[in-house]
């Protein structure tokens, strides 16, 4: 299944004014370092999804709405053919997704994975918002609990962080903070971090391990692959659409540099507190300077940190051709990361 | 110093017939994210130096001698700013520069950083391929040993990897291979990961760790960046011109795709036996696949290896602004990582 087919098909049932960003540079071709399967979803035109400039609530809610119905479908489609159980739940009043592969290993039984989906704080209402964790679940052998947060513009900033932090203590109460794992990519990835920042900050327990895949870490336009991979992206394109309109409906008006809008401006000693942390993204991810610039503050303030760069992806990109071999070797990476993470417990 | 200043002073005396390579993309500006000085470096023009096309041995002699000159007189005044002592001595018959640092704490006195420099096989003659060493000597306060290899075209492959081995097994021998760290940027990063392929199928003890600075691996035009990055890169700014002729007149024939050439194609096994190895690159950077396709390679073998990825910054930049606090960071976290690494032992 490919999610870039999936998001050209809600292109075309969503608002159709939306104009193709002017790409800032030519396309390139795949290059020969990728496996055939790869180098067709690196090649491919740019996904017309977050060209998008929705203007009104009701905008939105048809974009979202089209989004919820494909990728949902997509997304329980995905969960027969990896044999995962998807059973919805509320943790602390909050619904969330529990995740259950065909068979636990004894020594995973009690561990488990927190997740928290992307979509810029506007997508990824309901199972649409399960895809990435279901692979993660599967193939890795983890329970997962994916947590359907609120979403701008109905309820804006800190509406979703307020939801993932209730479940997110709920969870830990359950199986202690050490069996817990927080994973997530673009907005999923920055929660993650924000998360961790929300937890210290309360004096909750830090979960286990972050997995923080190409973090939405400055939700402003700031940092320079915003620019340099604008039209190289080929997932998000750029930032001046529906990306720019997502972060304005989601800030509400607040400052996008407060560190719970914008981890990357975390203060050190918030910093220094964050348990092993894996970061992600591709040499073309219009969020690779979201994501260096948050690892590297994480290393100065000697936070065990690690980060891996696959090559000529775009954002997200590691998840979204579920046949490509690169895709297997990323949720080996993301297993083996939290088998060295486990293993010192 | 600012080595972006000399590089400019060098490539005017140098052969002027070369052609500035056509900039495949515009130039970007600095983003706001990096220090005033370093922004300064980001945005300076593209650096003439990588774009001259020698074509006979009289060519290429004048541009590593005049290279030499301006780049070592640099760097014996950088030493002498850094209270960095400088020996010309000979291991092994092959000649390297000891740099000492003004005081040696007592753990730090039996360690030794084996240095190989940069220069695509054909620049960095005697003391013009020591810049690097000097601030890791000075800041993180360990001895260096830099080898002053034969280059091409003079001396092709293997003469460059077999006096850098020949060297580092009398190093070896004489501080043990658990205090000895090898470390080297661009082509010295290759070079370094090449000589744990040599350790490995020679039965030489491997180093303690690796530090590969963005790593010439993959010595043929392969891999995503040298696509994408090419004229956004300001140091090196494509392949095209004398990265092309230096791995022509350096391969000398030879199939690039031998691990002693591009290491990046080693084989697993010999992967597998590589020590703690830090890979480090920039988002702008043209050896950015190099670095991150090597990266993974590394992670599939579940070798122990790290990755740091430097907001907007081109080739090498990392070390060629002394003022930036960018640079600071950059020798502290791999100062970070070889304290990692020696505290286990």
């Amino acid at each position: 299944m490919k999610l870039t087919r999936l998001f050209t098909a809600i292109s075309c049932v969503a608002i159709a004014s939306a104009a193709l960003a002017a790409q800032d540079r030519e396309a390139f071709p795949a290059p020969s370092t990728l496996s055939p399967s790869m180098a067709e979803t690196v090649a491919a035109p740019l996904v017309p999804l977050w060209q998008m400039e929705p203007k009104t609530t009701a905008e939105w809610e048809k974009i979202a709405g089209d989004y919820a119905k494909a990728a949902g479908e997509a997304a329980l489609k995905l969960a027969e053919d990896f044999d995962v159980n998807v059973n919805a739940e509320k943790i602390a009043n909050v619904p969330v997704h529990v995740l259950t592969p065909k068979t636990i290993a004894k020594h995973k039984e009690k561990k488990v994975i927190f997740y928290i989906h992307g979509g810029g704080y506007v997508l990824g209402h309901g199972v649409s918002g399960i895809t990435e964790a279901i692979p993660m679940t599967a193939w890795n052998g983890y329970r997962s609990i994916c947590v359907d947060y609120r979403m701008a513009p109905q309820h804006p900033f800190p509406a979703a962080i307020d939801d993932a932090f209730a479940a997110y203590k709920a969870v830990v109460k359950e199986y202690g903070a050490e069996n817990v794992a927080v994973f997530g990519t673009s907005t999923g990835g920055a929660m993650v971090l924000i998360l961790a920042l929300q937890a210290h900050a309360a004096g909750v327990p830090m979960p286990a391990a972050l997995i923080s895949g190409t973090p939405w870490a400055d939700l402003d336009k700031v940092g320079d692959s915003y620019f340099v991979n604008a039209g190289v992206d080929n997932v998000l394109g750029n930032y001046d659409h529906m990306i720019k309109a997502a972060a304005l409906a989601y800030a509400n008006g607040h400052d996008m540099k407060d560190p719970l809008l914008s981890p990357v401006y975390a203060d050190d000693e918030s910093l220094k507190a964050f348990p092993p942390t894996l970061l992600i993204s591709g040499t073309r991810d219009l969020f690779l300077s979201n994501t260096v610039r948050m690892h590297t503050r994480l290393l100065l303030n000697e936070a065990p940190s690690e980060l891996i760069v696959y090559e000529a992806l775009s954002h997200a990109q590691y998840y979204l051709n579920m046949q490509a071999p690169e895709t297997r070797d990323h949720y080996r990476l993301m297993g083996d990361f939290l088998k060295r993470v486990w293993s010192k417990n």
